[in-house]
Protein backbone atom coordinates (compact mmCIF):
# COMPACT_ATOMS: atom_id res chain seq x y z
CA UNK A 1 0.00 0.00 0.00
CA UNK A 2 2.00 2.72 -1.19
CA UNK A 3 -0.29 5.21 -0.60
CA UNK A 4 -1.35 4.29 2.14
CA UNK A 5 -4.87 3.25 0.58
CA UNK A 6 -5.84 0.97 -1.80
CA UNK A 7 -8.28 3.48 -3.68
CA UNK A 8 -5.85 6.08 -4.43
CA UNK A 9 -3.47 3.77 -5.81
CA UNK A 10 -5.75 2.37 -8.36
CA UNK A 11 -6.89 5.81 -8.95
CA UNK A 12 -3.31 6.85 -9.75
CA UNK A 13 -2.63 3.61 -11.58
CA UNK A 14 -5.65 4.88 -13.94
CA UNK A 15 -4.74 7.97 -14.61
CA UNK A 16 -1.42 7.12 -15.27
CA UNK A 17 -3.03 4.66 -17.98
CA UNK A 18 -3.97 8.14 -20.18
CA UNK A 19 -1.54 9.33 -22.52
CA UNK A 20 0.65 11.79 -21.42
CA UNK A 21 0.07 11.24 -18.01
CA UNK A 22 2.66 10.19 -16.05
CA UNK A 23 3.17 8.49 -12.61
CA UNK A 24 4.07 12.19 -11.04
CA UNK A 25 1.00 13.81 -12.99
CA UNK A 26 -1.24 11.07 -11.86
CA UNK A 27 -0.54 11.57 -8.41
CA UNK A 28 -0.86 15.01 -8.59
CA UNK A 29 -4.47 14.97 -10.20
CA UNK A 30 -5.62 12.41 -7.74
CA UNK A 31 -4.72 14.35 -4.50
CA UNK A 32 -6.03 17.46 -6.37
CA UNK A 33 -9.27 15.79 -6.30
CA UNK A 34 -8.77 14.34 -3.31
CA UNK A 35 -8.17 17.60 -1.64
CA UNK A 36 -11.04 19.32 -3.61
CA UNK A 37 -14.63 19.31 -3.23
CA UNK A 38 -16.93 16.30 -2.97
CA UNK A 39 -18.68 17.43 -6.13
CA UNK A 40 -15.63 17.74 -8.04
CA UNK A 41 -14.26 13.95 -8.44
CA UNK A 42 -18.23 13.10 -8.49
CA UNK A 43 -18.76 15.19 -11.74
CA UNK A 44 -15.95 13.38 -13.20
CA UNK A 45 -16.86 10.26 -11.84
CA UNK A 46 -20.36 10.39 -13.26
CA UNK A 47 -19.83 11.83 -16.33
CA UNK A 48 -17.01 8.34 -16.96
CA UNK A 49 -19.63 6.28 -16.14
CA UNK A 50 -21.70 7.58 -18.81
CA UNK A 51 -19.20 8.72 -21.42
CA UNK A 52 -19.52 4.75 -23.32
CA UNK A 53 -22.97 5.21 -23.38
CA UNK A 54 -24.01 8.59 -24.22
CA UNK A 55 -21.76 9.26 -26.82
CA UNK A 56 -21.47 7.50 -30.10
CA UNK A 57 -20.38 7.88 -33.47
CA UNK A 58 -22.66 9.16 -36.18
CA UNK A 59 -23.59 6.24 -39.05
CA UNK A 60 -23.03 8.58 -41.79
CA UNK A 61 -20.12 10.42 -41.58
CA UNK A 62 -18.58 8.80 -37.82
CA UNK A 63 -18.22 12.23 -36.29
CA UNK A 64 -19.53 12.46 -32.51
CA UNK A 65 -22.50 12.74 -31.82
CA UNK A 66 -25.29 11.60 -28.96
CA UNK A 67 -27.99 10.60 -31.77
CA UNK A 68 -28.11 8.72 -34.96
CA UNK A 69 -26.55 11.33 -36.81
CA UNK A 70 -24.06 14.10 -36.20
CA UNK A 71 -25.40 17.87 -36.09
CA UNK A 72 -23.41 18.45 -39.38
CA UNK A 73 -24.76 15.60 -41.81
CA UNK A 74 -27.98 16.99 -39.64
CA UNK A 75 -27.30 20.69 -40.72
CA UNK A 76 -29.26 21.64 -43.67
CA UNK A 77 -26.90 25.02 -44.61
CA UNK A 78 -23.99 22.60 -45.29
CA UNK A 79 -22.87 22.15 -48.63
CA UNK A 80 -23.35 18.23 -49.64
CA UNK A 81 -21.21 18.13 -52.91
CA UNK A 82 -17.85 18.67 -50.60
CA UNK A 83 -16.65 15.80 -48.12
CA UNK A 84 -13.58 16.19 -45.97
CA UNK A 85 -11.83 12.86 -45.29
CA UNK A 86 -9.97 12.98 -41.56
CA UNK A 87 -8.27 10.90 -39.61
CA UNK A 88 -9.91 10.86 -35.92
CA UNK A 89 -13.13 12.79 -34.83
CA UNK A 90 -10.73 15.80 -32.96
CA UNK A 91 -9.80 16.65 -36.33
CA UNK A 92 -13.89 17.61 -37.31
CA UNK A 93 -13.49 20.07 -34.54
CA UNK A 94 -9.81 21.37 -35.20
CA UNK A 95 -10.85 22.35 -39.12
CA UNK A 96 -14.78 23.36 -37.56
CA UNK A 97 -12.82 25.86 -35.40
CA UNK A 98 -11.63 27.52 -38.72
CA UNK A 99 -15.29 28.32 -39.50
CA UNK A 100 -13.38 27.95 -43.22
CA UNK A 101 -15.18 24.80 -44.61
CA UNK A 102 -18.64 24.63 -44.64
CA UNK A 103 -19.00 20.92 -46.65
CA UNK A 104 -19.65 17.76 -44.99
CA UNK A 105 -16.83 15.63 -43.45
CA UNK A 106 -16.03 11.51 -42.75
CA UNK A 107 -13.85 10.04 -40.32
CA UNK A 108 -11.73 7.79 -40.97
CA UNK A 109 -10.92 6.65 -37.59
CA UNK A 110 -7.44 5.69 -38.00
CA UNK A 111 -4.43 5.84 -40.65
CA UNK A 112 -3.05 2.93 -42.65
CA UNK A 113 -0.40 1.26 -41.16
CA UNK A 114 0.47 -1.90 -41.96
CA UNK A 115 3.24 -2.32 -39.04
CA UNK A 116 0.71 -1.66 -36.66
CA UNK A 117 -2.08 -4.18 -38.60
CA UNK A 118 -3.87 -1.18 -39.37
CA UNK A 119 -4.78 -2.61 -43.13
CA UNK A 120 -7.52 -0.67 -45.39
CA UNK A 121 -10.76 -2.78 -43.91
CA UNK A 122 -9.71 -1.68 -40.32
CA UNK A 123 -10.64 1.82 -41.70
CA UNK A 124 -14.05 3.47 -42.05
CA UNK A 125 -13.23 3.71 -45.94
CA UNK A 126 -16.08 1.65 -47.26
CA UNK A 127 -18.32 3.92 -46.37
CA UNK A 128 -16.88 6.68 -47.81
CA UNK A 129 -17.37 5.12 -51.20
CA UNK A 130 -20.69 4.07 -50.55
CA UNK A 131 -21.32 7.76 -49.97
CA UNK A 132 -19.83 9.03 -53.05
CA UNK A 133 -21.65 7.01 -54.95
CA UNK A 134 -24.62 7.52 -53.84
CA UNK A 135 -24.40 11.24 -53.26
CA UNK A 136 -24.03 13.85 -55.92
CA UNK A 137 -20.68 14.82 -54.04
CA UNK A 138 -17.92 16.92 -56.30
CA UNK A 139 -14.97 17.41 -54.08
CA UNK A 140 -13.42 14.94 -51.59
CA UNK A 141 -10.60 16.60 -49.69
CA UNK A 142 -8.87 14.62 -47.67
CA UNK A 143 -7.52 16.33 -44.87
CA UNK A 144 -5.29 13.27 -43.10
CA UNK A 145 -2.13 14.50 -41.60
CA UNK A 146 1.22 15.08 -43.39
CA UNK A 147 3.00 12.11 -42.26
CA UNK A 148 3.95 9.30 -44.21
CA UNK A 149 0.99 7.00 -42.84
CA UNK A 150 -1.35 10.16 -43.67
CA UNK A 151 0.00 10.57 -47.31
CA UNK A 152 0.18 6.78 -48.16
CA UNK A 153 -3.54 6.63 -46.51
CA UNK A 154 -4.23 9.93 -48.73
CA UNK A 155 -3.19 8.29 -52.09
CA UNK A 156 -5.47 4.84 -50.90
CA UNK A 157 -8.30 7.05 -50.49
CA UNK A 158 -7.76 8.70 -53.83
CA UNK A 159 -7.33 5.60 -55.28
CA UNK A 160 -10.65 3.97 -53.81
CA UNK A 161 -12.62 6.71 -54.88
CA UNK A 162 -10.86 6.76 -58.77
CA UNK A 163 -14.17 5.38 -60.74
CA UNK A 164 -16.37 7.91 -59.16
CA UNK A 165 -16.49 11.71 -61.11
CA UNK A 166 -15.96 13.48 -58.33
CA UNK A 167 -12.28 15.56 -57.83
CA UNK A 168 -10.07 14.04 -55.04
CA UNK A 169 -7.80 17.35 -53.60
CA UNK A 170 -5.54 17.58 -50.83
CA UNK A 171 -4.79 20.32 -48.49
CA UNK A 172 -1.62 21.99 -49.19
CA UNK A 173 1.69 21.77 -48.41
CA UNK A 174 4.09 24.51 -47.42
CA UNK A 175 5.68 26.86 -44.93
CA UNK A 176 3.32 27.34 -41.71
CA UNK A 177 1.76 31.21 -41.45
CA UNK A 178 3.93 33.04 -38.92
CA UNK A 179 6.87 30.61 -38.93
CA UNK A 180 10.39 31.47 -40.35
CA UNK A 181 13.06 29.78 -42.88
CA UNK A 182 15.34 29.62 -40.40
CA UNK A 183 13.16 27.30 -38.10
CA UNK A 184 11.58 25.32 -41.18
CA UNK A 185 12.76 21.56 -41.49
CA UNK A 186 14.18 21.02 -44.97
CA UNK A 187 11.45 18.80 -46.29
CA UNK A 188 9.07 21.38 -45.99
CA UNK A 189 11.43 23.74 -47.31
CA UNK A 190 11.93 21.89 -50.61
CA UNK A 191 8.25 21.10 -50.35
CA UNK A 192 7.78 24.63 -50.52
CA UNK A 193 10.55 25.53 -52.87
CA UNK A 194 8.88 22.79 -55.55
CA UNK A 195 5.62 23.90 -55.06
CA UNK A 196 5.76 27.64 -55.09
CA UNK A 197 3.04 30.10 -55.70
CA UNK A 198 2.79 32.95 -58.53
CA UNK A 199 2.97 35.80 -57.02
CA UNK B 1 -22.77 21.59 -29.49
CA UNK B 2 -19.06 22.08 -29.84
CA UNK B 3 -17.82 18.58 -29.65
CA UNK B 4 -21.07 17.48 -31.02
CA UNK B 5 -22.06 15.76 -28.11
CA UNK B 6 -22.94 17.49 -24.26
CA UNK B 7 -21.41 14.53 -22.08
CA UNK B 8 -18.49 15.17 -24.19
CA UNK B 9 -18.33 18.19 -23.99
CA UNK B 10 -18.67 18.35 -19.94
CA UNK B 11 -15.91 16.05 -19.94
CA UNK B 12 -13.41 18.11 -21.25
CA UNK B 13 -14.40 20.67 -19.04
CA UNK B 14 -14.24 18.54 -16.28
CA UNK B 15 -11.02 17.30 -17.25
CA UNK B 16 -9.82 20.68 -18.26
CA UNK B 17 -10.27 21.74 -14.26
CA UNK B 18 -7.53 19.35 -13.25
CA UNK B 19 -4.47 21.23 -12.85
CA UNK B 20 -1.75 21.30 -15.28
CA UNK B 21 -4.46 19.97 -18.22
CA UNK B 22 -5.35 22.43 -20.42
CA UNK B 23 -8.19 21.86 -23.46
CA UNK B 24 -6.11 20.73 -25.51
CA UNK B 25 -4.99 17.72 -23.21
CA UNK B 26 -8.11 17.39 -21.56
CA UNK B 27 -9.44 16.86 -25.12
CA UNK B 28 -7.24 14.11 -25.70
CA UNK B 29 -7.90 11.97 -23.13
CA UNK B 30 -11.57 11.98 -23.44
CA UNK B 31 -11.24 11.21 -27.04
CA UNK B 32 -8.56 8.52 -26.02
CA UNK B 33 -11.41 7.36 -23.08
CA UNK B 34 -13.89 7.09 -26.18
CA UNK B 35 -12.20 5.23 -28.24
CA UNK B 36 -10.70 2.62 -25.58
CA UNK B 37 -12.26 -0.16 -23.90
CA UNK B 38 -15.67 0.33 -22.15
CA UNK B 39 -13.87 -0.47 -18.64
CA UNK B 40 -11.15 1.79 -18.96
CA UNK B 41 -13.83 4.56 -18.65
CA UNK B 42 -16.01 2.98 -16.19
CA UNK B 43 -12.89 1.69 -13.92
CA UNK B 44 -11.68 5.47 -13.54
CA UNK B 45 -15.07 6.77 -13.16
CA UNK B 46 -15.96 4.26 -10.35
CA UNK B 47 -13.05 5.46 -8.46
CA UNK B 48 -13.77 8.80 -8.06
CA UNK B 49 -17.13 8.03 -7.35
CA UNK B 50 -15.60 6.49 -4.39
CA UNK B 51 -12.88 8.26 -3.57
CA UNK B 52 -14.25 10.71 -1.54
CA UNK B 53 -15.77 7.76 0.86
CA UNK B 54 -12.73 5.79 1.13
CA UNK B 55 -10.30 8.01 1.26
CA UNK B 56 -9.90 10.26 4.48
CA UNK B 57 -6.72 11.79 6.69
CA UNK B 58 -5.01 10.07 9.44
CA UNK B 59 -6.81 11.70 12.53
CA UNK B 60 -2.84 10.93 14.50
CA UNK B 61 -0.45 12.56 11.71
CA UNK B 62 -2.79 13.91 8.95
CA UNK B 63 -1.94 11.72 6.26
CA UNK B 64 -3.63 9.33 3.89
CA UNK B 65 -5.39 5.99 4.96
CA UNK B 66 -8.79 4.19 4.28
CA UNK B 67 -8.68 3.77 8.08
CA UNK B 68 -9.08 5.71 11.34
CA UNK B 69 -5.31 5.91 11.27
CA UNK B 70 -2.72 5.83 8.79
CA UNK B 71 -0.08 2.32 8.13
CA UNK B 72 2.68 4.96 9.47
CA UNK B 73 1.05 5.85 12.68
CA UNK B 74 0.09 2.11 13.52
CA UNK B 75 3.78 0.73 12.60
CA UNK B 76 5.78 -0.57 15.84
CA UNK B 77 8.87 -0.42 14.06
CA UNK B 78 8.29 3.22 13.48
CA UNK B 79 10.56 4.98 15.91
CA UNK B 80 8.26 7.24 18.06
CA UNK B 81 10.39 10.07 19.14
CA UNK B 82 11.15 11.55 15.64
CA UNK B 83 8.24 13.50 13.73
CA UNK B 84 8.74 14.91 10.16
CA UNK B 85 6.79 17.93 9.56
CA UNK B 86 5.76 17.87 5.57
CA UNK B 87 3.20 20.46 3.79
CA UNK B 88 0.95 17.73 2.06
CA UNK B 89 0.35 14.00 1.92
CA UNK B 90 2.71 13.35 -1.60
CA UNK B 91 5.82 14.47 0.31
CA UNK B 92 4.98 11.66 2.67
CA UNK B 93 5.10 9.46 -0.44
CA UNK B 94 7.99 11.42 -1.53
CA UNK B 95 10.42 10.70 1.63
CA UNK B 96 8.88 7.04 1.69
CA UNK B 97 10.51 6.19 -1.47
CA UNK B 98 13.47 7.32 -0.23
CA UNK B 99 13.54 4.21 2.43
CA UNK B 100 15.92 6.45 4.76
CA UNK B 101 13.78 7.80 7.36
CA UNK B 102 12.18 5.37 10.05
CA UNK B 103 10.27 8.17 12.22
CA UNK B 104 6.67 9.33 12.03
CA UNK B 105 5.35 12.29 10.25
CA UNK B 106 2.75 15.16 10.74
CA UNK B 107 0.92 16.31 7.34
CA UNK B 108 0.20 20.43 7.63
CA UNK B 109 -2.35 20.09 4.63
CA UNK B 110 -1.01 23.77 3.33
CA UNK B 111 1.98 26.35 3.89
CA UNK B 112 1.62 29.55 5.56
CA UNK B 113 0.53 32.71 3.18
CA UNK B 114 -1.50 35.72 4.47
CA UNK B 115 -2.25 36.62 0.83
CA UNK B 116 -3.93 33.51 -0.32
CA UNK B 117 -5.60 33.74 3.57
CA UNK B 118 -3.42 30.57 5.12
CA UNK B 119 -3.20 31.57 8.72
CA UNK B 120 -1.47 29.34 11.13
CA UNK B 121 -5.61 28.09 12.10
CA UNK B 122 -6.01 27.10 9.02
CA UNK B 123 -3.04 24.72 9.25
CA UNK B 124 -3.53 21.21 10.98
CA UNK B 125 -0.67 22.88 13.47
CA UNK B 126 -1.97 22.65 17.02
CA UNK B 127 -2.32 18.89 16.47
CA UNK B 128 1.04 18.92 16.02
CA UNK B 129 1.74 20.88 19.19
CA UNK B 130 -0.21 18.47 21.47
CA UNK B 131 1.71 15.23 20.09
CA UNK B 132 4.82 16.47 20.92
CA UNK B 133 3.10 17.93 24.00
CA UNK B 134 1.51 14.34 24.76
CA UNK B 135 4.23 12.28 23.54
CA UNK B 136 8.21 11.68 24.01
CA UNK B 137 9.11 13.30 20.81
CA UNK B 138 12.86 14.19 20.93
CA UNK B 139 12.98 15.74 17.64
CA UNK B 140 10.86 17.37 14.60
CA UNK B 141 12.06 17.85 11.62
CA UNK B 142 10.69 20.97 9.54
CA UNK B 143 10.75 19.47 5.93
CA UNK B 144 8.58 22.22 4.35
CA UNK B 145 9.74 22.94 1.09
CA UNK B 146 13.02 25.63 0.92
CA UNK B 147 10.48 28.71 -0.52
CA UNK B 148 9.56 31.27 1.07
CA UNK B 149 6.41 30.21 2.37
CA UNK B 150 7.94 26.72 3.78
CA UNK B 151 10.73 28.79 5.47
CA UNK B 152 8.48 31.19 6.92
CA UNK B 153 6.25 28.27 8.06
CA UNK B 154 9.32 26.28 9.07
CA UNK B 155 10.10 29.34 11.61
CA UNK B 156 6.20 29.51 12.67
CA UNK B 157 6.25 25.98 13.60
CA UNK B 158 10.01 25.92 15.28
CA UNK B 159 8.38 29.08 17.57
CA UNK B 160 5.11 27.01 18.41
CA UNK B 161 7.08 23.91 19.84
CA UNK B 162 9.04 26.02 21.75
CA UNK B 163 8.53 25.64 25.15
CA UNK B 164 8.86 21.98 24.55
CA UNK B 165 12.19 20.07 25.20
CA UNK B 166 12.21 18.55 21.88
CA UNK B 167 15.10 19.51 19.25
CA UNK B 168 13.67 21.25 16.42
CA UNK B 169 15.52 20.55 12.74
CA UNK B 170 15.08 21.34 9.19
CA UNK B 171 16.30 19.40 6.11
CA UNK B 172 19.79 20.64 4.85
CA UNK B 173 20.38 23.32 1.95
CA UNK B 174 23.34 22.97 -0.75
CA UNK B 175 23.56 22.54 -3.97
CA UNK B 176 21.70 19.32 -5.19
CA UNK B 177 23.38 16.11 -5.87
CA UNK B 178 24.96 15.14 -9.29
CA UNK B 179 23.94 18.73 -10.33
CA UNK B 180 26.89 21.22 -11.89
CA UNK B 181 28.10 24.36 -10.28
CA UNK B 182 27.36 26.11 -13.60
CA UNK B 183 23.80 25.47 -13.57
CA UNK B 184 23.25 26.21 -9.86
CA UNK B 185 21.30 29.69 -8.65
CA UNK B 186 23.30 32.02 -7.14
CA UNK B 187 20.94 31.66 -4.20
CA UNK B 188 21.81 28.34 -3.51
CA UNK B 189 25.39 29.01 -4.43
CA UNK B 190 25.33 31.41 -1.67
CA UNK B 191 23.89 29.07 0.66
CA UNK B 192 26.11 26.34 0.19
CA UNK B 193 29.34 28.91 0.62
CA UNK B 194 27.88 29.90 4.16
CA UNK B 195 27.02 26.61 5.22
CA UNK B 196 30.04 24.92 3.81
CA UNK B 197 31.02 21.55 5.41
CA UNK B 198 34.48 20.36 7.01
CA UNK B 199 35.57 17.48 4.72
Amino acid sequence: MEYGSETLASLVKAFSRLPGIGTKTAQRLALFLLRGTNEEAETLGRLLLTLKDKVRFCRRCGGITEAEECAICKDPARNRQQICVVEEPQDVLTLEKTGQYRGLYHVLHGVLSPIDGVTPDKLNLRALVERVKAGDVREVIVATNPTVEGDATALYVAKSLTPSECTVTRLARGLPMGGTLEFADSTTLIRAIERREKL
